[in-house]
């Protein structure tokens, strides 16, 4: 007995390497006897199946399996985030943060995990608007981070306000706002903490910033944080969900980051260790 | 009317420049007619007036104003906590992150307060405890942080488990487990990030680790830390509360942080601006 | 009698907030009966005063004196240094690294500056070239830095080489290339340690670098430093001399900076002060 | 024929685990027909043979190859470096910044490195000195650093001079001036950056500094480094060499720096290559 019924298969665009393990988790999956709906990312990559669009997997799944690296689940968490749908992630060969079930050793554990023996998470994703000359011209999810920055090599200027309290003025090469997921992404890079993905925290930081004592800050996911940029700056200004989400900014803009209410399933192994994975990953030890 | 009914004073110890500002705030007290208890560390600095003991004040007051640095607040802050009393920290001419009224130009807000206008928060602090041979051989309270750190300039090899989950083995001057209230304090020094006071977190971080790739973590203040020096460097190690407490650490010593149930109670002036105080101490812009 | 025979006076362009200042200056200038040119960015700021270009000023002069910011400076330094013209530079009211003679305080130690009473320091510049099939198909000098950035959020990868020797394979967001000058600039804000402007050394950093433990490497000034853009990256690539001249780079470049042999003069008060500067700058103490 | 003449042979204190090396190193060795020195260190390792003192190896011996970690080579220097004599670092398996001969791997090539093929490769140490009442009462040598530190946890106030020139005033754990050597060592840890050891530059930077903007500073290595700590601070302040050689400092000292003149020579394999150590050791790529 499963406990899922229709598996919703996606991967990596325009990438033949995911091809090997896609036929691994497909002959897997077959034998299952479970339906399969293949999204049309895998087309061509296994012969004689037909594939569906993303809007289908939404309608008709209860399970989604993702195939490549963390970039690749980012992105198809934000299309499934608000129909419920839970997702595991399948690296290719090396471990990822979010792709965490390696297909050499663990594509084993994938029957386990059908039949219920898994570890589910939650984790929420940021809501990102721009609001211009009063209303709202821009919306997205972001399951990693908000960032603002300069398309030129030229500083910002912005003003940052939590729960409708000025922060700080600050020149910096942009600013991040990240999830707890997206902490060990972009905005490790750019001196930010680690937040475990339990925590209902979001961590604002700038990038490269004129004043040597700006600090990463840590607050609440519940909060409200505007950034304002400033006016001489705000023609050389995008703000970028994900990496792969981008709008250009105007004079005036304020872009508005809250926590999306409905929050993305994470499915991993039965013994699913986060640790592990930041050792691994980050080299420690 | 006010809302206390008799209000303790404590001062920074041994230390004559908190004089002026005692007698101003004492002056302000007599005026309103409240009874005031004045702790042993104001012993001299107001000729003719008994002091009593801490555990006194402690029965007695049902807020403490304490006058003085940080340092002295956060000591106050270990002895009050469990009685339940709000506390009011008066610096001495230099804003604190803890002693936020001003003497020059806040004194006046002093009325106000104690008619209850103010802003009262929460902040939890740390229980330390030391486990040795199977029992608890130390414990204390941290209101900013619990500091293992090496008493000659060898590093010290310590492992670090969360909820029993082995985290990383590191080599490093020391190691901090910082409440949000400490976020400001020495695990800034170090490179942690700002945590606002209302987060329910501790960040956990080395301080100059071995292992270029450390980065600071942020958890739950509800998840246990445990501690375990390496052998052959527990000689070495000692763990410190708040800068103040410290217990010299043995072979074999578990040291063990928990959030403390019982929070302390900060009262700040009505316009009370947590992001004003880090932009002033931090001089940001 | 004065040290120099003809003056150059260069402005920040189209800022009419140097124009009181540059009044000020000429006034000066004019009382010491010393010739003037002005360069063709004064235009309009004085009445009836006609201009001439920058050519000119490298003709005639044996001084220039500049007035802005730390920007218009280094533009100034790029184009005088072939001619070997010591600079002078005057802010507008705030300090900068380099222009630090400030209108309000010190105008009045201009005499004895043209009496030779001064302090000369000779800073070098970097040569930076692209080379691409063999043959250098660009070539500019930077004061501060060469950067080479990625113009979209995605990340570059790139591998250095010093002397030829292999250092490493990274990604990043850039990657910094910095003079005893630049580094109290970019580089400062990336993290870079700062280099006294005596020292015949280079800083080589990267901006926002995916390996956590990646650090700024100083080497000696003389060394050649070729960077090469990864394929998959090099159409995002562009490479930036002191922030003011790019080049977007193409597949198989090689961006080779060496030292510009030909160093600038800058010329400081007599009582030029380097650490004060940057205790004011970085608001140490 | 080979190039040198005695060779004295020094092993890491009280650890049997340099015992295979130490044998593998000594019957290379006796094959050559070479004199060699035992110093006491080895005592025991080889039977039946005797040990002399480091005395005897500065006046016999023209090499010496020392066996351990980075620790034992920069004792080893400290002792030789005024003999003018030659160091070949052998670690026991595991690279180190100094001891880069693998025992597995590249013993072979000691035959080699006795004929005359090898990197010889010239550092200069500091000069550590303590000046109270006028006159000097300590003096050190470090190949890696001079820390001064804290004996408790409470932060040093200290100023700093470089040439007799003010550069700060500090709060911190501590203060490292380090060589190009000592820049992957401590200072690393602590944020500094890592310099070529060709450089004559030394690094200058506070430990967990209080104020956020302190930077390290790379300066000459001819310059003067003098440190005084505050008068409240002194009584726990200790001044270290190398992590091996330490004082208590008292009321008033102050710590002077300077380059020592004489260099230590450190041999090494023929295709050294310190940018494949830095790889391997800070784990890139």
């Amino acid at each position: 007995m499963y406990k899922f019924s229709t598996i919703g298969l996606i991967v990596k665009k325009n990438d033949i390497s995911v091809s090997e393990t896609l036929n691994d988790v497909h002959t897997k999956l077959s034998a299952t006897g479970l339906p399969v709906l293949m999204e049309h990312s895998t087309r061509g990559l296994i012969g004689g199946i037909s594939t569906v669009n993303i809007e289908e997997i939404c309608r008709s799944c209860d399970l989604a399996i993702v195939i490549g690296g963390d970039g690749t689940l980012l992105g198809a968490v934000r299309q499934l985030v608000d129909h419920d749908i839970p997702i595991i992630g399948v690296n290719r060969g090396r471990l990822g943060f979010l792709v965490d079930v390696s297909p050499d050793r663990e594509l084993g554990a994938l029957d386990a995990i059908l039949a219920g023996e898994y570890t589910e998470e939650y984790r929420f994703l940021l809501n990102c608007e721009v609001i211009r000359d009063g209303s709202s011209v821009y919306q997205a999810n972001a399951f990693n981070d908000t960032v603002i920055h300069s398309r030129t090599l030229d500083m910002l200027g912005f003003d940052t306000f939590i729960d409708g309290e000025f922060v700080h003025r600050q020149r910096a090469d942009g600013f991040i706002v990240s999830t707890p997921s997206g902490s060990t992404a972009y905005a490790l890079s750019s001196g930010g903490p680690i937040i475990h993905p339990s925590m209902e925290a979001i961590v604002l930081l700038p990038i490269c910033p004129h004043t040597l004592s700006s600090r990463p800050i840590v607050i609440s996911s519940h909060s409200t944080v505007d950034i304002k940029v400033h006016e001489e700056d705000a023609c050389n200004a995008q703000v970028v969900n994900d990496g792969q989400d981008a709008l250009d900014l105007k004079v005036g803009d304020t872009v508005r980051i809250t926590r999306k209410p409905k929050p993305a399933r994470l499915i991993h192994p039965p013994h699913y260790d986060y640790y592990e994975i930041l050792r691994v990953k980050l080299k420690w030890g």
